[in-house]
């Protein structure tokens, strides 16, 4: 196990700011938590919400420096920019159509940039922000954290290393309830924004989640697809946004799979799944259990792999905190992102070359999802006709 | 429980007779079983091979009167129609291409028929057969046995007495791996069938495995299928038949689903998996723990229903043999669908009308399956278009 | 797979008489599905209730003809070992106390016994029955019936063949919550006779399921108890019998145990489960998912093992009807008792040697089981002190 | 979800000192990791190992400042307590002979103790340590960190409003495989100190793991032990300390219960489950799928609460920082516990009375939990004789 990663620790934290992250927004304290996981950062700056006296209140109630606390992204980024001390990296947290703006203004000023998926709420700027990562200094780190489990880490890996043959099925699906009736009429306001298009872009449960299962099928079989045929459809009256799709894939290399993600699916919380099967093997993997994954050799009895057990990877342990059987979860999915992009980041300021173990989604693979999305609702609105991406 | 139901037992077993079944095949021996467990039937007659000789060592091995033994279906439903003691019903569990000309050869005799699945290899012959059933006194009844198990009965009621609200989707899957290398060129008797097109029809793993996927997800949700697009597939180099199906579904009312099935997934024996979701509740039932049905009310906990546990329903228990906990199985399951068959040929023999309770698949609903084979074939045929059905 | 075992069921089927079982009983239907399961017997008698009247009318509803249905086992047992077709075999299945009359019957007039379990409802009845079998020239099958599990079987094997090592604990547990109130009071027949010392002797937990999960630990780990100490408790007030169990266990050889059998555990319908450890490895089985069987070699990862799956060992095929994947249940398991009975009375019918992989439990069984629970009773009035068994 | 609970974090955070932890120790880094998830702490001092230069180096990889690295806790005790910013509050997470002596330095100081279990590796340490408790103004806190999940939580207020009616039993567990051979003479340090009786104590699974069961059942059942009889073993040749303890209980008010901690159960990683059952329902819970409980209201169907679902408690919700799905694992527990040592420890700084919600284990529980220790070896010796507690 790396616990705490003794040597890398005694690098100086990073200096870390947030945009968005207010008081009770649900992602902005999970990635809070995730950067002091591992101990990496130091949270000393933010523009926590678009209201700045919510700004303002956040920012005391986390502690930070009056000075600190800054009214916009904007504002901050330029201060923070020319601040001695000023922050190394940005953390942000807001729904999906801000990314862009905030992301470009640290991008060009040299400012490490972490944030939340999906990329953005529309292709076009999904592309510019490509190019403006490609024109900076600075990283850009995708939180697809469900590519921290150590166990997805290790199926990767099994893969990668041929144990299961040629990789001929990758079957994903995400299905949640939450939106199984109208909540965004009746104040949450994580429903909300998430069934906005304004504020979502074009996807709903394509975007918020669909994503996420799409770039965990593609990290562990390694695939990269071709064409897609999607039934993208909305169950709830009024709502604006997508809350359930169908969809079937084809990969370069002839493999295939589908994927279904919903948020109207009765009795699942949050889950993820992910089966992967080879011609020498198969792989399956559920995040509400993320400390196992199944394998079978083709024709061997199933085993449960473990994180920290008897057939656990070098890869898995890299990220592990605890021995098996004393379960990780969700917020170390999520802290291994944020210490992955630490130990870039630190690479980086030292100029040294990165651990080529150090592995984290990047604006790339944010362009590959929101690219997904964009061919599931056009695939859709051709009637499931099949769009290569 | 109806453990033997008592006063249904006076009623004199039905004399049945078996066409196919002979030594070594698989679904013979399940039917015979499936026959004697409630004790509604006698084997009493036989043509259990395509070659005589074959069938008339297997008719000594089950302990049949060699005068009952014969070489061919047609000679066996010549003479039994003749004798007083004649054969009431057969069992006709060939390869799927002998189906049709066996099973209108007992028909138009007034014998019932007991048909495995999937009902024709071609559609033309499943349209034969319907109106040969039409024009017929004879009951057929297909043996889509997943139908029997009681908590697949139990679903159905749930969702038919609106504990599910509108039905939304339907999740159906239904993945193999005995099929993952070409173990037809090396001996398996049961693949080298299979994987025949010749014997099997147009479908591989849609007709062997889609058709109980589709009929039972039809059978819970009572749903009836608007039109479907599907991507089939076959892996295995050199193998005639797909082996794998990614469907996509319209249900008329607006209710969508996808249906995967496969024969090359490593790691899965025979998991038939449904999950129904409607505005009100969700539904999720696993062949492999065919005991168990999870239900979830939406906005309450899960609740883990069990068969002969306390929320088990009259419909469940009308098909249970043991308490909760004395895990019933396949067998029983199939056993169910000839007791369903018993109640309505003893209704029948003495002019009495069949207890609304009883329930088995019909010719109707095989030519649904013929249909939904036929459909995917065409519809990946054409690049995955949708096909009305 | 062994379905139907061609050759052997060409031996004519075992004419089977029933002591007790009539309408309503649960477990008499039990054994006549399990006798018919693998069409081994043919019923062709029965005594089937204490009342005449009840026996006669159980006899019409099962089909029997009314010459061979009796008013009580004595006058049964007298006349069938007069027939030329009498009876060859009796099942009893009657309370507890009855088993050691009913079975004398028959086995001083050769007639081979099926009996329930436990043995009888004391330990002088055990003893006297052990000594009546030795001199009888019958068989006398105990149907401790989870021992005919395919997976249990495979259990034992691997223990006996070495893959755990030397064995250090067994861990036996049976809760159940049937009854957790005092449904013997509100008219359960069955919980009525099961707490009640005059039909059921001196245990009522511990007799109706620890003897199962006791024979069960014996069977899998190939060890024999030496010393046991217990706490034996009536919880639900009123109630004469044992309700629940906790007993330390002290095998030959050095190692331990423990085994917890309840009625009063909520939540629990028939969660009978052995766990086993040695030196090398573990296993892991419950009764309410038979088929699979854990497996862990010490030092890799966790295997589970299925019926049917790669893993499974010839002594599990011996005794399976269906690939993995379709699941066997509580009959089928029960089905190999009596299939393994029909093959050792088959045998001695024609004088043939027993084959050697027949494997069934017998009067000497019985007796531990009754031993078993008369030390747990002597153990908890010594207030839990060891005692030998 | 009180996640960061926001008024909360204003306080400024607790300065926190360590004594053992250095590099390669488990338990250090889980408990730096506990303290950072939260925000609630700044690790500002330590004496990290009993030998002084791995001390130093393990604080200059924590990062500490080399003035506040001492080479002895005493050391750290005196200066600390001096120093005008000193520690607040210090870890204790030695091998267990140390937490005594090193507990005092810092209680008679006023500085606040968190300390790993067991209390201490004798009864006599352990009365004294109570009263050194009694005597400070600084509070003790014990990390039985497996009261800190959310289920636990929850279990225990659903047993405390009557949930369960009145509670019958209480069935703990607690295997490991860890030590199936003698890995303490073949380099785990891990496995060496807790072999040692001179370093662990009288107990060895019973101290390190059964106690955790014990401490758990007591917590969610409300229960108190009234007396015990023990059969403790060591199985691995040459172990110096026990590796597998099987106890029967009798709690006072007439509940009755078993516990197994077991350290060579092979296959079992860290299976901690624990199992109440009352005359209204019963509750299931297992360590290594944390985030669910299993519910039985007798006569209803089972069900399954998910931390952040729909049963779910606000005694869960007031420990969780993730919704329903995003699991929390054992760091999130072991957090838990270090929040409430906050929150005691900041009410204590400002004169404030703590929120009655605000719950961790005391010094008192500590010395049940060695009284346990204490009475299952007596009881051992005694060949299993009722010890009372």
């Amino acid at each position: 196990m790396a616990i705490e990663g003794t040597t890398e620790t005694r690098a100086p934290r990073i200096r870390l700011g947030m945009v968005g992250g207010g008081s009770g927004a649900f992602i902005g304290a999970v990635h809070r938590i995730a950067a002091r996981i591992d101990d990496h950062y130091d949270l000393v700056a933010g523009a926590l919400s678009s209201t700045p006296e919510r700004s303002r209140q956040s920012g005391a109630e986390l502690g930070l420096h009056p000075s600190r606390v800054y009214d916009d992204f904007k504002s901050m980024a330029i201060r923070e920019a020319r601040l001695k001390d000023g922050i190394e990296a940005v953390a942000i947290v807001t729904p999906n159509h801000m990314h862009y703006p905030a992301a470009i203004e640290f991008l060009k000023r040299g400012i490490h940039v972490i944030c939340d998926k999906p990329l953005t709420s529309n292709l076009a700027d999904a592309k510019k922000l490509v190019k403006a990562t490609e024109s900076s200094d600075a990283l850009f780190i995708l939180t697809h954290n469900y590519s921290g489990y150590p166990m997805v880490r290790q199926a990767r890996e099994m893969v990668a290393r041929g144990d299961l043959g040629d990789i001929r099925l990758v079957q994903m699906e995400y299905p949640q309830d939450w939106l199984a009736e109208p909540v965004e009429r009746s104040g949450s306001k994580q429903a909300e924004w998430r069934t906005d298009p304004a504020r979502s872009g074009v996807g709903g449960s394509t975007g918020d989640i669909g994503t996420h299962a799409y770039q965990l099928g593609c990290f562990i079989s390694g695939l990269e697809l071709d064409e897609l045929a999607a039934d993208v459809h909305t169950f709830v009256p009024g709502r604006q946004l997508d809350d359930n799709a169908h969809v079937m894939l084809r990969f370069k290399g002839g493999a295939k799979g589908m994927l279904w993600c919903s948020q109207v699916a009765s009795g699942n919380e949050n889950a993820l799944k992910v089966r992967v099967y080879g011609t020498k093997g198969g792989l399956e993997w559920e995040q509400e259990n993320p400390n196992y994954l199944w394998y079978t050799p083709l024709g061997e009895p199933k085993r449960l792999l473990t994180r920290g057990g008897a057939g656990a990877l070098d890869v898995a342990a890299r990220v592990s905190r605890t021995p098996g059987g004393h379960p990780e979860g969700y917020l170390e999915g999520f802290a291994t992102i944020y210490s992955e992009a630490a130990r870039a980041i630190q690479a980086k300021r030292t100029g040294k070359t990165v651990d080529p173990a150090v592995l984290y989604p990047t604006v790339a693979d944010g362009l590959k999802g929101v690219t997904f999305v964009t061919a599931c609702i056009n695939s859709s609105k051709r009637n499931g006709a099949w769009v290569k991406v």
